[in-house]
């Protein structure tokens, strides 16, 4: 038997995931079945139950690849002094999420309006969304640290509100973008006008 | 026959409406159809049909009673002279719908997101849905043009994108609310630090 490659591994891992995408993004995240996974991927259930058991394991792979996304930005901002103020923090974290999740052909923060709609009454879903929710409110809360310190907060602030806020204004853009198709510009000369 | 009353139909109607609410907190908005609505209502067919035709009826009338809700409390902030700041109208509004909210046995804000999901991928209920966001980011937006005239906001800022962002708070609070059990104060208390 030939040895299966680090690259080939990756590869199918994603072909499974974006096959999923498909799924959810079709049918929502409650409608879609395993089977359903194995036939849009063209894989047999051997093969993705290799990869993914269960479809918790697809909304965490997917759910980590975004805040993996938003990793990238946070840690560059968090590198940076000056530190990057409010507007232009969330400018560039959510201009990045949108370009990286746009190159797809199923863009993957649309499917997070599904699992959040399952996590409401999902226990196990909800669990993996409070995980990448802690992460996320985690990365701001860092950044409002650095505010604080720099003055661009009032003395005295919460950075973990602060963070709670900050993760709630992503997800009032992520829903209004794919709802009603509002652009990164729009939302962001909004909060831009109404922050310090 | 007995002429039926006004208070009646009113009543008749809100018991369909609540017995619908139990129904997509239970199993989602896709997955209930509009037998489940009889068999939880206890009503017939034709009794429950009288009043909504359609699951996209249902949705419109509980979307329009949060609507509703959020109204009284423009209506008032408009009228009030000196306008409240951003992050007092916030917490105004958050206040009066959690409040009026979780008074009902099923929390129809929690409804929202079984909706918004639904609403991505089906245009009917998106349509009712973008009506309700025009309404609320409509009335943001009014808010706005008052804070604008009040020196809340910097001269050149533009009130309908401050009224996407304001109703993107809102959305963000009333998921992580419903995921995560965030509180308002806990909310208001970061929007406070960010917002001048």
């Amino acid at each position: 038997m030939p040895r299966v490659s680090e690259a080939h591994l990756a590869a199918r891992r994603q072909q499974i995931l974006e096959a999923a995408w498909r799924c959810f993004a079709r049918q929502g995240f409650h409608a879609t079945s395993m089977q359903d996974v194995f036939a849009e991927s063209g894989m047999s259930a051997g093969a993705v139950y290799r990869y993914f058991p269960s479809k918790a394991d697809l909304v965490r792979a997917t759910a980590e690849g975004i805040a993996g996304i938003a990793d990238d930005v946070f840690l560059e901002m968090l590198a940076d002094d000056p530190v990057p103020p409010p507007a232009e923090a969330l400018r560039r974290t959510l201009e990045h999420l949108t370009e990286v999740t746009a190159a797809d052909e199923i863009d993957r923060t649309r499917i997070a309006l599904h699992v959040w709609s399952e996590a409401v009454r999902d226990t196990e879903i909800r669990g993996i969304v409070t995980g990448i929710a802690d992460r996320l409110v985690g990365r701001w809360e860092q950044l409002a640290e650095r505010w604080l310190d720099a003055g661009l907060l009032p003395a005295g602030a919460d950075p973990h509100h602060v963070g709670r806020t900050m993760y709630g204004v992503m997800i009032g853009f992520v829903t209004q973008r794919h709802l009603f198709g509002l652009t990164t510009d729009d939302y962001l000369d909004g909060f831009g006008a109404l922050s310090r």
